[in-house]
């Protein structure tokens, strides 16, 4: 049996993991008849965002404990992962992969990654074992491994992040993976798009299923 | 197109909605090119939960606006909830329904419901307009309309507070569905029972699909 780690950025896509995009990403791992355990960092949420006025609010979350609601209180301390218990990893999008795991959200092509997040990919890269990114997390990637070639759909303003950091931004739309050989990199846009909760079950489903069939 | 009303009733199984069970309902609605609109109650959580320790935290969370965080920011104030404006209702499961819903996590079968919950269940089985309930959420609908056919699946002090309010419950296993002819209640028991996120899919899937074969 395969095993993916998933590493969750917080629960709500204005501030931490989009929360379609986990659960589904959870569920094609599943479906497809592979293991998966959650992993997040245990770092304060840059911010907190009212979900429902789109405004910010006077509190602090800690991206662990909240991405743990996702994970039903199943997940660990991004610190803990270790690149030989695991097949594949995999990392969900929202705002949190850019302002939790990375500073891309306010830094753009200059953005800071979390320690523990860089250590997992750059394992798993030297490990040889293929990374997943979904929506905005191909940037956090990006910006980790700098040549490697990802999508996160059509959007300009990322695009051009992604290309100042000196990777290689492929346009898609629904459903569609590309996948970087030389680095095992599977990427696919999700919600950077403008899509149904039905378009982000095709991309997991896809991006999911691209990775096991590279692993056999 | 059938429209559906799902209710949500926080962000967290351990005092909200359960994630998945919300997101793969939603999908499940989609999936079969029907339409949903989330509601919530405009109340305060009950309490909030670490979903990590499973601790109490001193904060105070509103139903609705971390509801939100499930759907994207695109739900209403259930106050708002008109029956003649839906086809049909559905609740996904969580600690929510039982904390925040109504009081029965900790009232049992002497619990309240919140009014705005009540009045929506009312208006929808006046209207003969199906009503839906996964995991621990046919309690409430139990409660509500008192005599009707549900299912939670086979938790004996569940079943034993469901039989003391005056409804009938049936034992089933992962994805099957009560259906109540009189009060048009259909219902299934997900994180009821010990499931795995591909058994929530099957339950949402079969629930959307029985009350969309019905409403044909």
């Amino acid at each position: 049996m395969k095993s993916f780690a998933v590493v969750l950025s917080g629960c709500g896509v204005y501030d931490g993991a989009e929360i379609h995009e986990a659960t589904l990403t959870m569920l094609a791992i599943a479906r497809e008849g592979a293991s998966y355990q959650c992993f997040a960092p245990n770092i304060n949420q840059h911010h907190v965002i009212n979900h429902l006025d789109g405004k910010e609010m006077s509190e602090k979350r800690n991206v662990l404990v909240e991405s743990a609601r996702i994970a039903r209180g199943d997940i660990k301390d991004l610190k803990e992962f270790k690149a030989a218990d695991f097949d594949a990893i995999i990392f969900p999008g929202g705002f949190g992969a850019a302002k939790n795991l990375s500073t891309i959200a306010f830094d753009g092509a200059n953005a800071s990654v979390n320690g523990d997040v860089e250590k997992a990919v750059v394992a798993m890269k030297e490990a040889k074992k293929p990374i997943g990114a979904l929506c905005i997390s191909p940037a956090v990637i990006a910006k980790i491994l700098t040549k490697v070639n990802v999508t996160i759909g059509t959007d300009k303003a990322t695009i051009e992040v992604i290309e100042k950091i000196g990777a290689k931004h492929f346009e898609t739309t629904h459903g569609d993976v590309v996948f970087d050989e030389e680095n095992l990199v599977f990427t696919t846009p999700c919600y950077m798009l403008d899509a149904k909760i039905t378009d982000i079950d095709d991309g997991a489903n896809n991006i999911v299923d691209a990775m096991l069939k590279w692993m056999e």
